[in-house]
């Protein structure tokens, strides 16, 4: 069998800071595109946003996440020079190099090979809602 | 010539916190492949472990890079909503979120790509033991 | 059409600790290639650099970023045992844990699926200036 590839976009809405769960509309897609086994690769067309895979278990992990992030990269124009998109856009920047900008998916057996408790999410960093767009390759047969 | 891929799993056990070199349990499965020029993808199914390239040469340091992570998310339920698990597992999940969960690496004349101080770890954030499953794709010709 | 890959390797000189505009560099040889549709991957072959993915319009982000690194983890040989390669050597390594060794990014219509303000750096986390080595996969048709 011959390998094929596919590739697509979608657009997600956030509220403000915190993580947004897309492993639904990831799985859907993929689900779509008939292949058994390959490689699924998601990338986030941003640098105040970035992608995460965590516990989809207890909703506490999320905001604990978030928390560490805000002690970790405070929101205090007097920490940075570049100010003028507001004072969360430079905290945004340093959250996005701390985490990533793409993941790469084995697909096995129809699925993606995610543990049991993983989940996909979109961690958007500026405190306003925002349109975050990522890119999605799926390789296989 | 044509391509083809190749899905891989396997499970490491860990004996607690810390970094776990699988570097050759990975290249003895990729020499298998009889695949010459290509990308092997390396992908960790858990959210409280996590991959990171790092030097292979003095074991001091994986150990201080061990230390840094605890001194920034450190082992206190106080900082933390999400106790229940213990206290090193919330750290654990922001220790997984700032290194990896996937890596890709070329393979280039039979070989993975890596610089001569690089290895690929697993690292432990659980305080206790645990058994670590890596998925692998290999593409290539 | 049938899938086809390419490799390639690079080398940049830097000139101590901040970020490398690399993005041009990897877009002229993916241009090169005659593949219209399909998945890049970015490797770096270095454990005291890393890659990231930031803002390209404002050079006061990156200088923000390397502040916060500095920050995060000083060049203070007291805090480390890793020490005799200098005192911005174990840093270096952690400053590559918290970014990246890897990136992958589709291809679309000819062009790699950056967001308008993506660029694609070399990290260098050493204070002295370096020879980095990146290792380009491409996959497509």
């Amino acid at each position: 069998m011959m390998l094929k590839q596919a590739l697509h976009r979608f657009t997600t809405s956030t509220r403000g800071r915190g993580l947004y769960d897309i492993t639904g509309e990831i799985e859907s897609w993929v689900n779509g595109q008939e292949i058994r086994a390959g490689l699924l690769t998601v990338f986030l067309r941003h640098t105040s946003a970035s992608l995460v895979v965590q516990e989809n278990a207890d909703p506490d992990v999320l905001r604990d996440l978030d928390d560490f992030f805000t002690r970790v990269a405070p929101d205090d124009p007097s920490l940075y020079r570049h100010t003028v998109e507001g004072p969360d856009d430079m905290p945004s920047h340093i959250r996005a190099a701390l985490t990533a900008t793409q993941l790469s998916i084995p697909v096995d057996r129809g699925r993606l090979a995610l543990g049991t408790w993983q989940g996909i999410y979109i961690f958007e960093h500026r405190t306003s809602p925002h349109r975050r767009e990522v890119a999605l390759h799926l390789l296989g047969e």
